[in-house]
């Protein structure tokens, strides 16, 4: 993937050229310090780092020629693309709002507004080849060799991998695993063949019209969110809960207002499975608690049911690398594997968040330890987790199931509070959705051990906060913190009811 | 002002209504624990906490017949009100912005998009309305009386005000004097009469078309701007220095942008005198530095060049209180005047920061000492500081200056960068003024000084940084946090070049 970008904005002949010709004689005679192998934003981190301290870096990466299929409308991504496509999208869902607001605060715009999809493909389309371009020139600049190849695990010192020219062997004294995951299809009839998975959604080369997510975890529910957000027909099949793995009450506010919004959602109902119709749709069909059969046309289906990581393909096993769990996750102790000259890094990672600015501070920490004189670790703990439907959620730390799982219920102290965006008044927007709550100890100064927040800007707000709660934040500390008047963030140093004391949380006045 | 409109709200007979003859019987007949004078935001906090806490309270506000000035084209706002009105005045002008976005993000709208004063300015007057009844309600429901009279002290212990039922005095064991500031006009011929001030753009009943700002601090800085950012074609008269308490570097950035937009600058030059012309637009003269004279007609002329406290109506002399600058500014200790038993709190006070939060919380805290049991001092320290023009600067701790003048320059560090928010690339907007940078100590783990920021949602992307700060955020902390990707809170994560070291601090790519 990396290379062939590369091959095609540095207008490089590939089967002439004399850049690509040199990577691939020097690898061939070299060992290197450090073999990355995948492009995800953890490998491309340490490869960087690593070479600027002075490391012989090669990085591997593999792009497979483009499955388009007209059929559905799919154009090939990477994973990274589809990230910023998704968030890009919600900027999109987003702007909407903000036009609805203009007309209360006197821009008069035209009585109808209308999207289009394929102006908006196009843009995000267009950026990300060009921050692609980017991307490539910084390793190339950076001095990191990067070869478009197939790579395997030969054994637990050598690599070999299959590039058009033939195959090769290469060792290393450090290997890292980075080849990141990829989405899985609901397993049926006709996922694959006729549905498509939360990584294509975002490129689809037509408007994605009525469209039926399968899943309502993180993924599935920021799909439907966004997608019912510029205006088509969306609903979720849930098989069991919505946002299992979140704090239940913040999850039911986020799925209470996609419903608002108009999201559909189908509870406790297992897909059977897709069937083309003679119109060319989907017909999907489910069944529901009552075992109840249901069948209706989508124009999209989307299967949003996890991912798994692309372990297997690199037969990690024949390095001795072992994994954790079914799905090719590999467990690590600060980035080491099982094996000791072989790190991972990203959403391979067992039990570790699998977020974009994780994966690169890991891979930068890591290469820093490995070629320069650092020993700071990754800290995995206490890592933001935002949710975009498009109502924003955002938290830090424990989640109050999770606190009251780990400490008694007179030791935890949880703070909560409904809040009035200044903003929101004038458009005459909802309030009912803006919440946060503190989750503390009630020891002391009450250490905060969670914090969560929905609403406008969530990332924004909660950055600096993560960064206070590194700093061991604590109740008083929060209190004692003069606002920044107006904004939401402030709505934090004002908390002041507890869960406990059964107050109603509603605040009186923006001002009081 | 306070009283009145409870007056209204609450629909009593002024003359005959039971509620207020109460409060008037009651008030003279009895001496209050607490009398706040003054309705601004430190009055009203401290006054319904001291009430909370079961402090027999009376708040005294005084407000004037309206001076509407048909002429001039004003309406009577009060000061909370200017600022709300501020605020939803820059947010009318980010909105701008958001539908030049939205065209490229796929949303179609007409070509031509205009804006409605008078829209905006009844639906900002609404919103106040609003505001005011329910912090009104707040007073009622808290129990404190509320006084519609202007004050005088008699001697150190008695108040004397006057109703339009006649004079009376109240005692009270603490006094706290929370009347807040009123802005100054240039002192030119003209000025009064034909100009108006900062706390009357905002609710002109007219646009305000062509605009002379004469002052280019804070406020002059932010009328300036936002009234620009609404299509107003604004020029700013500056004396000596725009922003002149600012980082300078930062101040340079944010005049540059402003005249990127269109916002004109006359620099060194002084204002002679404001006349109006026979088509009734003011002309306002003035000379430059070289002393020559010109002359320009305007539609509205503000003066923005300063506020002064208004503690000389009081009669705080007669109280003993003494001042400490001719703007009539008292200075305290924990809020403390030189008179034991009175207080102050708000933008009267002497080289204190003038911000609302801090008012509040200030008396906020003030009242816990004083009726509860809370030893807690206000902590003027680190107060975020924000300008809106409307591009967003904001700010914690020292300015590069000020860290200069406090510490030898090998005992900081400043880390700077440039930045790439995600979301302007698409609508293709000038990065051009994304930056921010951090101060530090060298030191060990390089203690944060100051940090300032450049860009969209300054004070929600600060407020959680201002919180560490006040847990000792380090370098090494900041640097440790996981981003929260795409963010542009992130980008201090980020930080890794000095100045010291003269390297470009322009990013390579949004995800490097």
């Amino acid at each position: 993937m990396l290379f062939s970008t590369i091959q095609k904005l540095l207008n490089l002949n590939l089967h002439g050229g004399s850049w690509f010709k040199l990577v691939q004689q020097r690898h061939l005679t070299t060992q290197y310090d450090f073999v990355v192998i995948g492009g995800s934003p953890g490998g491309l981190a340490a490869a960087k780092e690593a070479s600027s301290l002075g490391a012989k870096v090669a990085l591997l990466d593999y792009k497979p020629p483009e499955p388009i299929d007209i059929e559905r409308g799919v154009g090939g991504v990477n994973i990274t693309a589809n990230f910023v496509s998704k968030n890009l999208m919600h900027q999109a869902a987003l702007l909407r709002d903000s036009l609805n607001d203009a007309k209360w605060y006197g821009w008069k715009l035209g009585d109808r507004i209308d999207h289009s999809w394929e102006c908006l493909r196009h843009a995000i389309q267009n950026h990300i080849q060009s921050q692609e371009k980017i991307s490539q020139l910084e390793l190339v600049n950076k001095q990191v060799e990067c070869i478009n190849g197939m790579a395997t695990f030969k054994n637990p010192s050598t690599l070999h991998f299959v590039t058009y020219r033939g195959e090769h062997d290469i060792t290393a004294r450090y290997f890292l695993i980075a080849v990141g995951t990829k989405p899985l299809y609901v397993d049926i009839f006709g996922a694959s063949e006729y549905g498509i998975t939360s990584d294509e959604i975002f490129s689809l080369l037509r408007p994605p019209g009525r469209t039926m997510v399968i899943g309502a975890g993180h993924t599935g529910m920021e799909c439907a969110g966004v997608l019912n957000g510029l205006g088509y027909e969306t609903t979720v099949m849930v098989k069991s809960i919505a946002l299992r793995n979140f704090d239940q009450q913040m999850a039911g506010i986020v799925r209470s207002e996609m419903q608002n919004q108009g999201v559909q959602f189908l509870d406790k109902c297992i897909p059977k499975n897709i069937k083309k119709s003679s119109n060319g749709r989907y017909v999907v069909s489910w069944t529901n608690i009552a075992n109840e059969v249901f069948k209706k046309e989508y124009d999209t289906v989307v299967s949003a049911v996890g991912r798994r990581a692309v372990t297997k393909e690199l037969r990690i096993d024949k390095a001795g690398v072992v994994t954790s769990d079914s799905r090719g996750r590999i467990s690590t102790v600060n980035e080491q594997t099982n094996v000791p000259h072989i790190f991972a890094v990203g959403d391979i990672l067992y039990n570790k968040p699998a977020v974009t600015p994780v994966a690169t501070l890991a891979g930068t920490l890591l290469a820093r330890r490995l070629f320069g004189s650092s020993d700071i670790q990754m800290d995995y703990e206490n890592v933001p987790t935002i949710l975009l439907t498009p109502l924003e959620y955002g938290f830090i730390g424990l989640t109050e199931e999770k606190a009251l799982s780990l400490y008694d219920e007179n030791k935890i102290e949880i703070y909560h509070s409904y809040y009035k965006p200044t903003e929101f008044f004038i458009p005459k927007r909802s309030i009912n959705n803006c919440y946060l709550k503190v989750i503390a100890l009630r020891e002391d100064d009450q250490q905060v051990l969670g914090m969560h927040y929905i609403g406008p800007k969530a990332g924004e707000i909660l950055q600096g906060f993560s960064t206070a709660i590194k700093c061991n934040l604590t109740i008083k500390t929060l209190m004692d913190t003069v606002g920044i008047h107006p904004t939401l963030a402030e709505e934090f140093t004002r908390l002041n009811v507890t869960k406990r004391s059964g107050k109603d949380p509603k605040p009186a006045s923006c001002c009081s």
